[in-house]
């Protein structure tokens, strides 16, 4: 068979080839912006020649530091297909981190929106590295800026050559993409996809069985374009020729759901803390979401009553998916086997409510010290995974690539349990899970089960030290406005007793106004640990 | 990222893994056979384990000579998961074609369903590289052979490991399969299958652009498996952990039709023969079709009349496919794009009974002597594939490879046009296309013409020898039962003529019986040609 190589300038490509009249369509500051595939494949020629100009060279890092956007989408094309590594850079990051990968990827350009120079601004001294700034702004002229030498994205790509030819001989095992774990401790690491791994990737997106991206799709991916590439949507749109609808910066809840309802948006990929915003905007607005067949929630795990709100109420399909930044992401997706659809509501949502089955492509293991767990949907071990879009290795860092790569196997960090019929469930992260006396508590089962009742807007369980126990589990609790101070510490956990051992109840249960988040909204349950170190002494 | 190995074994462990419940329902001589993904992994290693006693190593090709049945499946998963060559070999070879084929992949070990045990016994002092014959067959005992060393298929799977192993060291560069064209000319030709050519090809086939095959599919094969690997349904099929439907031997389309029915197949695929066969068969009998959700078309292009039939009347949906044993096979699908889903239904069809879209993954060139042909739906040139799952050679033949693949393409030997959507069309193959006072006539778009007449069963146009015009068409048809005798050259050309160039319109007209067939069920023009030669002289 032929050696083609699986490389992204052939899924730019396809868009151009068969899809040219197909549309991209992104909220910027000024507006709906609206072009065609056609379009887009010839700005994303012009900019690689631009970057090339500027002295971007095989192998070298572009870094990115913007909302999701088409002139993100032409960067996510156009520097791997020149042979470059696009780095995106999480806008979220402290001044300090951002320092430290810019300097650990090297990288050699960076393209910011206009909104986030200030941001740039403040560590521009001491990122050696970088010998352009590109500023992606809507704005006929250059924002003011103490950047240099800054180029404005605009015309450079005026200037560019519409007609600009890739390299032919791109290796599939290139490195074309970096992105860095949003880390809780110590500096972020990070992960070099490959163009192989991205092209599998996006390959396995559009399965049926997993997220089932294709041509007839309008894409939204809310998921930001600097979190593991938006979780791999706007590759595999692009090669599908997918319609997608990018929602640009500092959106709302009120902007997503009038893109969804003006755009008849079909498919939306989010973390949950997005879709219990959207839900609460549904519900007070009047929206037509009739266009939606499926929201898809990663990044944390989905609370079961956050699934049965958008199909139970409003008849909006939500569907539960796995990955993280090592795995590119898309490791499980939690739809229902054929012969699972006959079973009791109930019983459907509780599969779906896991993380769900392992896409093709990829292999698990899960691992406690009693070597596998058997698959009664009970026992805890560690997630292990392989596959050729699973991280190898963290740039520059032997040291904790040993710790987490081992014997070919990624150790993931994640307890989970898996069940009769292979669906995994999360139960907690290793360092989150509760030790108790010897026997382990899934911080993340309370917390669901808390999140189950009507009164609660998000809840946290946290191991506390305890003189006795070494820890036990205490809950913090965010109320809705209607119910603050009307819910009583022994309300929660009466209701949710009847579903844990008496044993696995919190200690306590403490009422706070908001549950701190790491910068791609996941709970940060250290700072909380921080605060209520004693809280059990 | 993991170096991991695009490799078979793989599919086959994730059907074991996660859909052991699921069926494969095969029909065999002694009726219809039911088991589990679970049983079927636990033979197919048990199959491995006997062919690593017979002596099969790393390379090795093992020969199958079988109708689709569950037996053929686990030998189409043990034998290149143990890291030998699957040859699947049609079984409506001529012997001579046969002892060629066999010899010219030095197989080891051979295969055989025992009802074609007399095909086997006629060449089997010829072909010295056999070292074992295995006899598929459902009785106890060894039916009577003169085939040695003769081994009965069940009492090696008896003694078998079920706990077999397959190598963790397979590259996904290693040959996992084979399969020879059916020449009209010399010998066939053999083609060679790569783990990562089949593994990228059965993603292909799950995307929801493509065939969306799935977990929630019932597919049912009715291409051979000895035939491109049944259009590489099985793997795909075991991989997703599908319900799988085999017909078995000697199917009727009445077998067919009750299999649907009883099975509630949801998908299934085969030549256009196939379907205008099981069309008789479903206007005579009264069967519950509503199970099907497509009908896959491939292997010669589907009249604009079947699809018409099978969706109008029926309310069958009718996919349009093709591919060829050099292209693993899948290249184009013929899905509508979801702009063109509002046209007319004229139009519509018009795009579906063309060859489609290109699956991505493959890139294509359409060429004639002025380089590419624009896209007008309108300038025939040959058609040019490049991809990971389009060969690069044929095995032993370095002549006829440097002919076929030339600069990195392969030279299929269609003809085609490609119109605005990028929608391919294939007009007639370079050499029954007819040569008209230097103008091209497309034998294919006047059969099809013909085709949608109500009395033609089927019709053949081929370019015959012509003193003025070096060829000009000539139609050879083949009326319905009840139209014999009833229907002139003039009605069958007054009714093409509204749609074709006056100067198109085929010299003569002539009925026969039958229209000449090649073992995998294409027209066999070369007879026809042979028989018609000196018919304009």
């Amino acid at each position: 068979m032929m050696n083609t190589q699986l490389t992204l300038d052939k899924l730019l490509e396809r868009a151009e080839n068969y899809f040219p009249k197909k549309e991209i369509v992104s909220r910027t500051v000024t507006g709906i912006h609206r072009f065609t595939y056609a379009e887009f494949g010839l700005r994303t020629r012009r900019l690689a020649s631009a970057l090339e100009k500027l002295g971007v060279e095989r192998g070298d890092r572009v870094g990115t530091l913007a909302w999701n956007d088409h002139r993100h989408l032409e960067a996510y094309f156009a520097i791997p297909s020149m042979g470059a590594v696009l780095h995106t850079i999480n806008i979220r990051l402290s001044t300090e981190h951002l320092t430290y990968i810019i300097n650990n990827a090297e990288d050699k350009v960076l393209l910011i929106d206009d909104g986030l120079l200030p941001l740039l601004e403040q560590i521009k001294d001491n990122i050696p590295s970088v010998k352009a700034f590109i500023v992606l702004t809507d704005e006929q002229e250059l924002p003011n800026t103490s950047l240099k030498p800054v180029y404005h994205y605009e015309t450079l790509i005026k200037e560019g050559n519409a007609n600009f030819q890739f390299p032919d001989d791109l290796d599939e095992n290139e490195s074309a993409g970096m992105c860095y774990t949003s880390a809780t401790t110590g500096n972020p690491k990070g992960v070099l996809y490959t163009h192989r791994s991205i092209v599998l990737h996006s390959m396995t997106v559009g399965l049926v069985d997993t997220l089932a991206l294709s041509e007839s799709d309008v894409a939204m991916p809310v998921v930001p374009m600097f979190h593991v590439n938006a979780w791999g949507m706007p590759f595999s749109a692009v090669w599908f020729g997918a319609t997608q609808v990018l929602p640009g910066p500092n959106f709302t809840p009120k902007v997503l759901a009038k893109l969804i309802e003006s755009e008849k948006v079909t498919m939306t990929a989010g973390v949950p803390t997005i879709w219990l915003g959207l839900l609460q905007e549904i519900e007070s607005g009047s929206y037509d979401m009739s266009s939606l067949t499926r929201v898809i929630c990663g990044g944390s795990a989905a609370p079961k009553s956050l699934i049965r709100a958008y199909e139970e109420k409003h008849n909006i399909p939500f569907l539960h998916a796995y990955g993280m930044t090592e795995t590119s992401p898309l490791v499980t997706v939690s739809r229902l086997k054929s012969y699972q659809q006959e079973l009791p509501y109930e019983e459907r949502l509780e599969y779906r409510s896991k993380q769900g089955l392992l896409a093709p492509g990829v292999e698990a293991k899960i691992v406690n010290e009693n070597g596998e767990v058997p698959r009664d949907g009970k026992e805890m071990g560690e997630l292990l995974l392989r596959g050729p879009w699973i991280t190898d290795h963290y740039y520059k860092e032997p040291e904790k690539t040993a710790e987490a790569i081992r014997d070919g196997w990624l150790y993931t960090g994640d307890i989970a349990t898996i069940d009769e019929e292979g669906f995994i469930k999360l139960v907690d992260r290793t360092k989150d899970l509760v030790k108790s006396g010897g026997e382990w508590i899934s911080s993340v089962d309370l917390e669901n089960a808390i999140m189950a009742h009507e009164a609660v807007f998000e809840a946290a369980v946290i191991a506390v030290p305890h003189p006795r126990w070494q820890e036990r589990p205490v809950a913090a609790v965010v109320l809705k406005e209607d119910f603050k101070g009307k819910i009583s510490k022994d309300d929660i956990l009466d209701f949710i007793s009847p579903q844990f051992a008496k044993w696995w109840l919190p200690d306590d249960v403490i009422f706070i106004d908001e549950i701190p988040k790491t910068s791609v909204g996941k709970f940060l349950k250290r700072e909380l640990r921080e605060q209520l170190k004693d809280h059990l002494a």
